[in-house]
């Protein structure tokens, strides 16, 4: 397995087999893995030739008051599990060869970005949208995998192949949940034992509400006021649960197949989010 | 010489050829070629294997109150053009195939961009680094080759290429002039005979300025107040005249090698820019 610190031997690594007629797959990733990420590095694997997995912790997608100096990082295990995983190259840039100081272009997602995660975190999707393609001009995949986790990501990274025409195919892995049924995310290496306890109201929310939609109830406004109520009695903060069109991210009034159910709640001090397509 | 109607129709002719080991350039021009686009096709073929010239009046990088409709627009004469210079292709989207309906991604440039050109235009280069990102995207060249009298633009579309990795080289050609000195420009066939006269007074102020330069005069305040007072008195309506640092495009108190001087200017209703380095 390659590690690879600079955008020009990241290019020049895919190139070069590329000119073999080689297919490569991107799986974006801020480190501190686990069983999620490897999933989108199986994913990859069955998608592509060649695997590379891009270890960032994005600055331009944390806010001022957010976690971005607590987020975990341990580069080492990382490593080491790409390594037994099949992964086949890691980009592992420094901050400062992402960002020069008079760095100054930021790509901006004016539709789908101002509801859910954007409403309570602005200037997060510019962020993720900006590294982002800056990600795929240094990896130049074929094909880049995200997980379902971030279903609003997801829905901005396909607006931002669509309109800007990256030659991209975007594919999605399930979201891996622990034996309880917590989402996986590196962030719940943050939460504290009642926090973790507490992070278990997102999960039963939306299960709750996929079961309520099963026995016949369309209305969304009865069912995110549940799924709150469910949150709320779990210790949660809750930030939003909504219901919205997968691809628009408008609310929908009417329960329907295919509507995401989608929900973000403080436990403790830490940010979770999961949801759930009907 | 082919002509290509979509992005997806663009891409895949130059993966063929890049299969082939075959080198791209890109010339993007919004149509109506003179003589100043046919030394980009000249400059991209010395550059490339295959040079694509594509042909869009991009829609974002207007105003409101600006010249989309009245932009001069001729395609058989430029696929004529093209066919007799050299062309291999000629990507020739129709505006919905750029700009779906709920496009939603720009991006936009917030160093650079506030100058000049910018403040006159604002969203001017939002619209075209979207659609030079888009260009690149479709195209997917080795090299893109822009001309000298859009120094602003080439200074900010090197600033995206920076910033966001995109692995293409910007490569400049010299402006071309008139015989009297008029740089070449598609908006020229817009002026009638006084405003062509008028339009003189851009080139000479910079003419001007040069020799001043080059007979040691250093102070930029006494050199643009020289060149205002020259537009001003051929007829035209001053925009700007900036003698600015070519890469920052921050103002320089005292002239030197290297310094970019630019002007902007009215001639009639049409606006009219040149530029030149010291």
């Amino acid at each position: 397995m390659k590690t690879i610190a600079t955008p020009a031997g990241m290019q020049a690594w895919s190139r070069d087999r590329q000119a073999d007629g080689k297919r490569i797959a991107c799986v974006p990733t801020m480190g501190f893995l686990h069983d999620g990420h490897l999933s989108l590095v199986r994913r990859a694997r069955e998608l592509a030739d060649g695997v590379v997995l891009t270890l960032f912790v994005n600055p331009t997608q944390f806010g001022p008051g957010e976690d971005f100096a607590a987020y975990p990082r341990d580069a080492a295990r990382d490593l080491d599990l790409c390594r037994r995983h099949g992964v086949d190259a890691v980009f592992m840039p420094a901050d400062e060869s992402m960002y020069l100081p008079d760095h100054s272009i930021y790509i901006a997602e004016e539709s789908l970005s101002g509801t859910l995660c954007g409403a309570s975190r602005p200037g997060h999707f510019r962020g993720v949208c900006t590294v982002v393609a800056k990600l795929f001009n240094c990896v130049l995949p074929q094909v880049a995998v995200f997980g379902q986790k971030d279903a609003q990501q997801i829905a901005i990274i396909r607006r931002m192949v669509r309109d800007l025409n990256f030659p991209v195919e975007i594919a999605v892995a399930p979201t891996v949940r622990e034996p309880d049924g917590l989402a996986m995310s590196s962030r719940n290496a943050r939460l504290d034992a009642d926090s973790r306890k507490s992070a278990l109201g997102l999960s039963r929310a939306l299960r709750e509400a996929a079961c309520a939609y099963a026995a016949g109830t369309r209305d969304s406004a009865a069912v995110l006021a549940q799924m709150r109520t469910t949150m709320e009695r779990a210790g949660l903060r809750v930030d939003y649960a909504a219901a919205v069109d997968a691809l628009t991210l408008k609310p929908v009034a009417a329960l329907a197949d295919g509507v995401l159910l989608a929900v973000a709640a403080f436990a403790g001090g830490v940010r979770l989010i999961d949801n759930q397509v009907l």
